[in-house]
This record gives C-alpha cells, structure tokens and sequence, in this order.
C-alpha cells in the first residue's frame, strides 16, 4: 500500500505490530484516531506510554499490579499453599472469573514454544520451583492451555517439580458443560470415559 | 472484566475505542505492547501524537498530506478538470492502486448517514460546489460506495450539483471480473443487464 504521508505511514506500521492486525486494519484504526479530537488522542497515547513505565509485576506471582503485591498474594483469606500454575494475567482473569478457586497463582508469563524461540530459560520457572523448596507448598495446579505447547510445558514443569513433596495436578479434561456427545471431538471424549468421576462427585 | 491494575483498564479501555475491538482483543493488544520493551512502546505512542499534530490536509481536495497540497493535486500532469468524489484516503488509495485514473480527488470525509449523525453539513461539499461553480471543473465522478448511504449521497451531490454545466458520472456498477452469474445477486445482475456496454468498448 502506498500511503500519501509518511506519518500515516509510520501510525499504520505501529498498528501492525499488534497481533492479528493486518495494514489494512490498522489504517482503518489510523483513520479512526484522525476522526478524534487531538485531546483523546493523546489521552490514547498517553494509556500506553504509562502502562509501561509504571506498571509493577506483583513481587510474589508476577501478575500485574499497580503495588509491590498484587491484591491477591495479599489477600490473608487466601490458601497460600495452593499455588496456580498460570500463562498470563488472561488465564487469571478467567479462572477469578468462576469464582470457584481460592489459592493463589504463579504466573509464567508463556508457555515452552520452541516455534515461537521461547525456552524454559524465558519463563518464570526458577522462582516457581524456589516456591516448592521452601516447603511452603501443599498443591501445584498446572493450569495451562490443552495444546502440544501447554503439555510440553507441564511435563517440563512436573520433571523440575516432582522430586519435592508436593502434590502436582492438572486441569480436568472432558467434554464441556452443555456439549452434545455427538459433536465432541475423539481424543476429548475418549479421556472423558478414561477419566471418568464417580456420580456423587459430579453433583458438587 | 475485572483487571488488577487501573492502568491496564484504561489501557485497554482506549484500545477498546477503536472500531471492531472489543474487550478482549483489547486486553490482548495491551499484553501484546507489555511484552515490548519500553522503547518500541514509546515509539508506538508516539506515532499517534505525531499524526494528529503534525498532519495536514491538502488545501484542494481534503486529503491527507505532509505538505499545503497533496502530491496528487501538485502534480501538473494530471486533469485537473476532472474530478473523482470519494469518501476518504482508503477510496484514494484504491483507486490509485488500479493504475486507471488520471484526475485529481475530492475527500468529503465521509458519507450522509442520518443513524451515525452524519448530515450533509458535516461533510466537505460546499468546497465541492465552490470548485464546480468556478467553471474549471469538466467531469465528476462520484465514486462512493453502493449502498443506501452512498446512494442518498450521490443524490444529494446530484441535486448540489446539477444546476451547473458540469458532467456527472458515477462507477459502473455490474458483476465483478471472475464472478460467476449463478452466484451474482440479483440487483446487481439486473442492473448489469440494463447497463450492458457495446462488446467493443467492454474490450478496452
């Protein structure tokens, strides 16, 4: 695309940077912002350039948060001996979302993806298993995504893990609330029978 | 969505401004620019200040330009008698891309769209009329999009405009190059029947 002005030029390369955003994309956002009064787009601009130099990692689990501690590690009525495995601060928005978990959480901040040249050395694992030899531990739930990536992850995870007295679990697999048998995909479905919970248990 | 951090929610809050992201596009947008260093966040904000402070708009047809005039109305080897109506820089653009068209533009910034508040008033057409009334202006050809608004448009242009001894055109509207007929819509089959062109000229 040939663009009249190298500042529109420069705006819509900054765009498409930003994952799944395409030239075509991100001059639609371009245009957008020159719609805008200059007030909002420096109010936009601005959002981004604070984030970044203020936004503090919680000391403990390395979640965002604008203290030292994030309020969940600070939080007393949490079970600090349950630690979270978690990717990012998505996967810990979804599961605050249940409302059903009442540990805390560790984020790596990825998963292990040789494809995308991010190695064990990139996340943050040391601290996780510094954590575990404190014997401060009783559980490690390794929440992370049901893909090759995520299981190559809590393999690595359960190699660095399992020689200390700590319970290691994962995720339930089986087929989703609402799901029709019919439609549910192989692999998930024969786990579901594999794994298979007792009546009494699933009325919880 | 409950975000840990203020920061993050207004973050993503201003990405969430932008059309077609939501919420959650938004959080991963911002997850995306937390992984860069400050540098390149500081290059991405600044983009946008830039472009909104420094970009001008051509004095003759509205478009996006570094300098008073754009390169398009500077450029003596093209008509200038000839002038194409079209909505914003993307229309310029991909007109341009074709490789067809030889004479200047004018931007209305937009199109009549009462549901989006979007009057004849706030578009650039008193330019238009001035450009037309100045006997310099040969052809118009009013290239916007086909739908109602483009058409209520072009209507409204037409009834600006027709008083003056100026020719008015709009594109030719038929089936695509490659389409196959069984899969045309029918207004548009209909109307490529009753616009059919002479085989010679359809050869050029």
């Amino acid at each position: 695309m040939d663009f009249s002005s190298r500042l529109i030029e420069t705006a819509v390369n900054e765009f498409a940077k930003l994952p799944g955003v395409g030239r075509k994309t991100a001059l639609r956002y371009v245009l957008h912002l020159l719609r805008q009064e200059e007030k909002e787009v420096s109010a936009f601009s601005e959002a981004f350039l604070r984030l970044k130099q203020e936004l503090k990692y919680c000391k403990n689990c390395h979640n965002i948060s604008d203290q030292e501690l994030c309020s969940i590690c600070i939080n007393p009525r949490r079970d600090h001996s349950l630690i979270c495995v978690v990717e990012d601060i998505r996967d810990v928005m979804a599961i605050e979302n249940t409302g059903q978990y009442n540990g805390i959480y560790h984020l790596l901040g990825g998963i292990i993806s040789p494809m995308d040249g991010v190695g064990p050395g990139d996340l943050n694992i040391n601290r996780l298993v510094e954590k575990v030899a404190g014997n401060q531990v009783k559980e490690v739930i390794m929440a992370l995504r049901t893909t090759m990536e995520g299981d190559t992850t809590i393999f690595y995870l359960y190699k660095k893990l399992s020689s200390y007295t700590v319970i290691l679990s994962t995720l339930a697999r089986g087929v989703s609330i609402g799901d029709e048998l019919e439609y549910a995909d192989e692999i998930t479905l024969g786990r579901s029978i594999t794994n298979r919970t007792l009546y009494e248990k699933s009325l919880k």
